[in-house]
This record gives C-alpha cells, structure tokens and sequence, in this order.
C-alpha cells in the first residue's frame, strides 16, 4: 500500500481553478463581442460520463467569434487494460482521476488567426499537470501572423519564465513537434507551447505554473483578436481560410491524441468534436 | 522459391481495365453535366509514387457534381515491415504489386446521395482482388433515400449473383461492418458491398467478378443521380447536407483504412484527399 501523490489532495482546488478559469475566459469573449455591437452569449450544454464524472461544455457562435468552445470536465474511474499500459502509475491499479479545461476558437475573420489551449491535472498512483497553447494563423507568412506569433510566444514565454528559466524552449520545442502534420509536411500554426507529465516534486510549483499557463491565455490572445477583428478583408481571403481550417481538421482526427482517443474510447462526442471548425473547405 | 500467383501475369490486364473503366465513369459524368447544361470536364493530373509507380487524379467541379474524383494508380515497390506484417504473402519477401481505382462523388443537392467505389488487384507472394461501393443519402430516412439504397443495392446485387450466390449476402455484410461510425453510433450510409482478399482459386473469374463491380457502378448511380438531380431543395436542406458531410471526413480521417495508412506511410496526399468533401460545416 502506496501513500497517494500529493495531487490527491489538490482535486477540489484543481476542479474549481478550471471552472473559474473557463469563467474568466467566457466573460472575456463575450465582452468582445459586446464591443463588435454583437449580443451573442455563450451556451452552456452538461455532459455525464458513463464510467464516472461528467462536464459542461460552452459555445460561443457570435460576430468575431464564429465559433468558440471552451470544454471543463472532472472525470473518474478505471482505465482500460490497454490505455492503462500507457499511463503513469497505473502499475498497481488502473483507478484515475482527470479535470481539465480546453478550448478552441475559430473566428470569422481570417485576419484573426484560431487558437487552443488546455491544461489538466491527472492522478494515478502518481501525479501530474500538462497543457498549452497555440495559435493558428490562417493567414500564414503575412507580416500580421508573424507579429501575431511573437506576441502570443512572449506571453506564454513569461509564464514560463516566471517559474523555470528552462521551461520555456523545452516546452515550446514539445508543441512544434506535436502539433505538425507529416502528411502536409507542414507545421499546423505558429506554435506556443505543450507540457505533460509535468511533476517536479514540488506539486505546489506545478499547480502554480498550471493556472499561469491558463491565465496566460488572457494575456496572449484577447489582444490579437482587439488587433485585428477591424481589419478587412476579401472574399477571396475567407475562401484561403476555409481551405486552410481543413488543415486543422486533418490534425485533430488524424493525429490528436485526446481526439483519437476520447472518440474510440466512448467519450462524448460533441464535446470532442466542438474543435472542428464551423465550415471548412477542401475545393 | 516459389512460383508468383497467377495475379502476376494479370498486371498489364488490371491496370488497363481499371484505365479503361475509369474512363467510361469519366465520359458518363460529363455527359450528366451536359445534359445539366454545364460544360465542365476532368481535369487530370498525374503523380509518381518515390517508391515505385504513380497513379492519376481526375476531378470534376461542376454543376450537378460539386465535385467528383476518380483515381487510378499502378504502384510497386517493397511493404515497410510494419505494414508487411499486415499483407499476405509478404512472409518471404515484402515486395508487392497494386493497381485500382477509386472514387468518390459529392453531389451539389443534397437531393442526390453521395457515393464511394473501388476496386483493385494486389500482388505479393499471393495475389488477390478486393473492392466495392457503397451509397451516402444526405438525407437520411427520406422515401427517396429508401429508394435508392435498394435501387443501388440491387444493381451491386445482380454483379454478386452472377458469380456466386453466397457473395452479396457476404460482402454487404462487411460493407455494414466496415463503413460503421461508432463515435456516433451510425453507419456511414446505406452500405453496399465491400470485399478484400477475394482468392478464389479461380484468378480468371475473381477478376471478371472485379470488373463486374467496376460496370456495376454505372448501373447503379448514374440512373439515380438522374431521377434526383431536377429536385428543388431549400437552403436549410443545403444546411443539412453540409453538416451531414462532416459524419463522411470524420470516417475517412479516423477510421479509413486506405486514406490513414497512406496519409501516414508517404502516400499522395492530394490524390488521398480528393475524397474529403468540397464544403463542410461542424456549427
């Protein structure tokens, strides 16, 4: 008999940080759209787990944000044999605990690039946070996306320095390897960043840079949007993006683990799937 | 060693007929058009495979056809042993053989069903056909969608019952099982026929029973795409028929086995993704 992590203790804390986060971050959207004379507002739909737990998704189809969708859930139970073999401290017993919020914006505009993020925290017999973000131009290789990516970079940058001067390049590296597409032979945006497994020993520290990894969020990608929602644009300019978002598409059901995953594995579904953009093209 | 199948002198012959057939399909798509009174053609586009072979898009924009892909290819080379480990034959030597055609047909009204084909001959140290069609309504559960799943179904139906009266039963079965959505607790469409690995013992009547298949399509599609194409439809059915489209490009990226293997082993991305959809919506 093995004592649980540290993280067994952090469960509430955990569930009520990403609730609160999920709350900070709708206020924010729909106050955009208040400024863009749009009244649109976010729809909250609960899902339950079969084998245990549950969550809230929310939407948001409004003017700047054709549509956004910001997931919460805190979910329990036994893992399969075979995904089992793949997790952390399940050598003993394959019970888990997971919460965790996640989000996906795809904005009408494509002078405003789509971004995601999410962070979690797992527990085993062993312990651990990850998480990210990262941004999707849809128009790549503009002098916009590029001042969008070193705004977005500096501010998870600064998150990370905060806590671990190494965190940073190590987690950045992490997200340009895992959000790439072999079959494109192309990156899926500009990146930011991706950790997992994080557990330094100090389960403080780590639930600290956890809840700056998503409060982050706010710094880096609201002003983006305030930057470029009043840009115009050209017919042509939104058909390159829809073709573009089918790039995203092809990542999230070909390679994306928690996609592939929860799909297979009886997750729900349109809470899943509240990733894929709101049209796309492949001409 | 061991003799090569009798496949092996079948090469040539395969690979002209499935040119051949692909040009019939052509030449009758074309010819829906005009009588739509469009005048948009194939275009083709040819590609080579770096480890052996190549193959031809051809893809028509049109009116009735929003957009229609045939491909054919004639590859060879040596399996990967990962993938060798999956293919008969290869206990010797992984090098193989391949020629087919596929198809896949997205209508512009959502009156006119979608519709998938292929057929094809591999050759390792054995040798075998494999192949199908299978139909997509759009708008599932109508009277028309009843008629022309046995409509389609009974044209695929003489072609099996000419060779064997065990083979439809038989493959309709595997289309079922194969063209599934478990995320969604659907099937795909209303199914068809799918077989693999047909090796009869007789190479001669496998391969007139492939080329059945092949002739089988023009008699079970065009007729239907004539008796539904002057229906009106609104823009809600529009709607529907867009969001429908996503269930066909979440199959194709998750489960099809053609389109993520050769996504993921250096296929022809293009010539592999002729099939997504022209226009999707996840709202």
């Amino acid at each position: 008999m093995t004592s649980p992590p540290p993280h067994a203790a952090l469960k509430q804390d955990a569930a009520t940080w990403f609730a609160a986060l999920r709350d900070r971050i709708c206020a924010e959207f729909e106050t955009i759209e208040q400024e863009a004379g749009g009244a649109a507002r976010f729809q909250r739909a609960s899902w339950e787990r079969p084998g245990g737990g549950g969550g809230t998704m929310s939407v948001l189809r409004g003017q700047v944000f054709e549509k956004a969708g910001v997931n919460i859930s805190v979910v329990d139970g036994t893992l399969s044999p075979d995904f089992a073999a793949k997790i952390p401290g399940t050598e003993a017993g394959a019970a888990f605990w997971a919460a965790g919020i996640s989000l996906v914006v795809h904005p009408r505009s494509p002078k405003i690039p789509a971004v995601h993020m999410n962070t979690r925290m797992i527990v085993t017999a062993k312990g651990w946070f990850g998480g990210g973000g990262d941004l999707t131009p849809l128009q790549p290789g503009t002098p916009e996306a590029t001042e969008d990516a070193a705004f977005f970079h500096a501010a998870y940058q600064a998150a990370c320095d905060a806590h671990d001067p190494g965190y940073y390049e190590k987690f950045k590296a992490w997200c340009d390897e895992y959000f790439y597409l072999p079959h494109r032979n192309e990156p899926r945006g500009a990146g930011g960043i991706f950790y997992d497994y994080l557990d330094s020993g100090d389960v403080a520290a780590d639930f600290a840079f956890t809840r700056d990894v998503g409060q982050a969020f706010l710094a880096a990608y609201p002003p983006i949007v305030r930057r470029r929602r009043e840009a115009p644009y050209t017919p042509q300019e939104r058909e390159a993006q829809l073709i573009r978002r089918g790039r995203y598409v092809e990542f999230n059901l070909l390679y994306d683990r928690g996609t592939t995953f929860g799909l297979k594995t009886g997750g729900n579904t349109e809470a899943i799937l509240m990733s894929m953009p709101p049209e796309v093209k492949w001409p």
